[in-house]
């Protein structure tokens, strides 16, 4: 399954429940799109959300993010890694 | 020791071969500046790097990419983060 980075943003000041809790949002729907978020970490300065998930398409992670409240455009397909 | 979240480009069709090289080469710096990066994914359409690291600065992190020619200037502190 394709890997993909996203970036949303406006949660400047947010704290870990409240990203955890919009985690939860995209966790609940994300099944119906076959997309798995794995990971999703927050710079609270600038207010941007970096996310790391599996799916079947691009187009999937930004319907989960949209149906979530969190429209983003911003969505890599990251098929090369490096640890 | 804070985690941080930087974005470097210039690797347009680069292969799983050529990212390693480059983390490979930033491996081999990276303690002199105390920072740890843990895993780097490439989106080869767009040529965008990102890397996970902890490090003990922003500054830290540039001063590692800017040894490896790798220079950035996006690096994000992510202190926040959800599974």
């Amino acid at each position: 399954m394709p890997r993909y980075i996203d970036i949303h943003s406006g949660f400047v000041d947010a704290t870990a429940e409240q990203l955890q809790a919009s985690h939860q949002s995209r966790l609940s729907i994300e099944g119906d799109e076959g997309v798995h978020i794995e990971r999703a970490w927050l710079d609270p300065e600038c207010g941007k959300v970096f996310c790391l998930s599996t799916a079947p398409s691009k187009e999937a992670v930004m319907r989960v993010h949209e149906r979530a409240g969190q429209t983003t455009a911003e969505v890599y397909e990251v098929p090369i890694e490096a640890q």
